[in-house]
């Protein structure tokens, strides 16, 4: 669906991932490829824009993203919740090794090239960055750790544009965020902070 | 408002952070005391839960931290927003060199003790989370990320218990997602994933 895709300025990338959303990683190498859905991912830095991301040892993306060195994040919607749910308890290696395919054969996904990076993107999703791994080997090791710097970002028009999200009307296209086993919560409404003014002084 | 603070098993305790909340900080050293908001807070472990944040080298909550060397992680409620936006925005180091106060008394805020760490508790929130730092100067002087080990969790029982939040009756309660300049998300309806078949071989 590119029709639903625009450019975000990278100085402004970082407000994809601000709120915290669950997000799908996909990545490329050797001919194979893969993605895999990862609640623990955050923003690392303004511009260039950074961003965490923790991978199991286990996974075959984090196998991925160290052979080609790079990756991209996509902020799925509550109609991919099926599908997030599925693309993170499923192994692509298993896939792969045992049967000759991949998840996105496994499960019908339609992607799109990104811009920069060579890793799939999934059509559907709210957002993606795609991200120049930043090797950092100890922090990896130890912590599971994978930092980025992003090199191209996009959103669904229809739910953000000029750095803000608006769901409003497309309650369909909303950023959903993992609890646990398969149990999410959805964006709801967006409300801004009104000035505090100081306890008066007595 | 102790009545509504319940322990978390600690080995539960990254479900507070799972959905990608923003969160309040707190530290306190030397007799100095202070609190601000960070978007950029994830969990990074399972068991001993470990947890990373983002703090920018201008922030005197992070020296608090660093001579401390421990934290607490609390999770602001949307009848906190203005608060929130506030404890972001203002200098607990100004407040305490130019008036000889601090954020907490300057906006009339509540607190408790921790059961491990001495930093304060912000009453009112919808969850806490105690931490030691696990100290790697490092990634705290090239990334401004600093990780802590999970030592103590409790939250408001009226919408956390048995691992899941569960907002429903309790609106005021709800916990928020900051996007930009005092624009946030707040947390809309729960939603499980249903299991997705894989698609028929053609």
């Amino acid at each position: 669906m590119p029709s639903h895709r625009q450019a975000v300025e990278l100085v402004k990338a970082y407000r994809l991932l601000n709120h915290g959303p669950t997000v799908l990683v996909s990545a490329a190498a050797g001919g194979h490829r893969n993605i895999m859905a990862a609640a623990w991912a955050m923003p690392l830095d303004f511009s260039p824009p950074k961003v965490a991301v923790v991978l199991d040892k286990s996974t075959w993306t984090r196998q991925l993203l160290e052979q080609s060195g790079e990756f991209v994040l996509q902020v799925p919607t509550v109609s991919q919740v099926d599908l997030t749910e599925a693309l993170g308890s499923s192994s692509g290696q298993s896939l792969a090794e045992q049967q000759g395919t991949d998840k996105f054969e496994t499960f019908g996904l339609e992607t799109f090239a990104g811009d920069v990076v060579g890793a799939p993107l999934l059509a559907g999703c709210a957002a993606w960055l795609e991200c120049r791994l930043l090797p950092e080997p100890p922090i990896q090791q130890t912590y599971d750790m994978f930092l980025g710097e992003v090199v191209a970002a996009h959103a669904d028009p229809r739910v953000f544009s000029n750095g803000r999200w608006h769901f409003e009307g497309h309650d369909a296209l909303r950023t959903i965020h993992h609890v646990a086993g398969g149990h999410f919560l959805v964006d709801g409404a967006a409300v801004d902070a009104r000035p505090l003014a100081a306890r008066p002084a007595s």
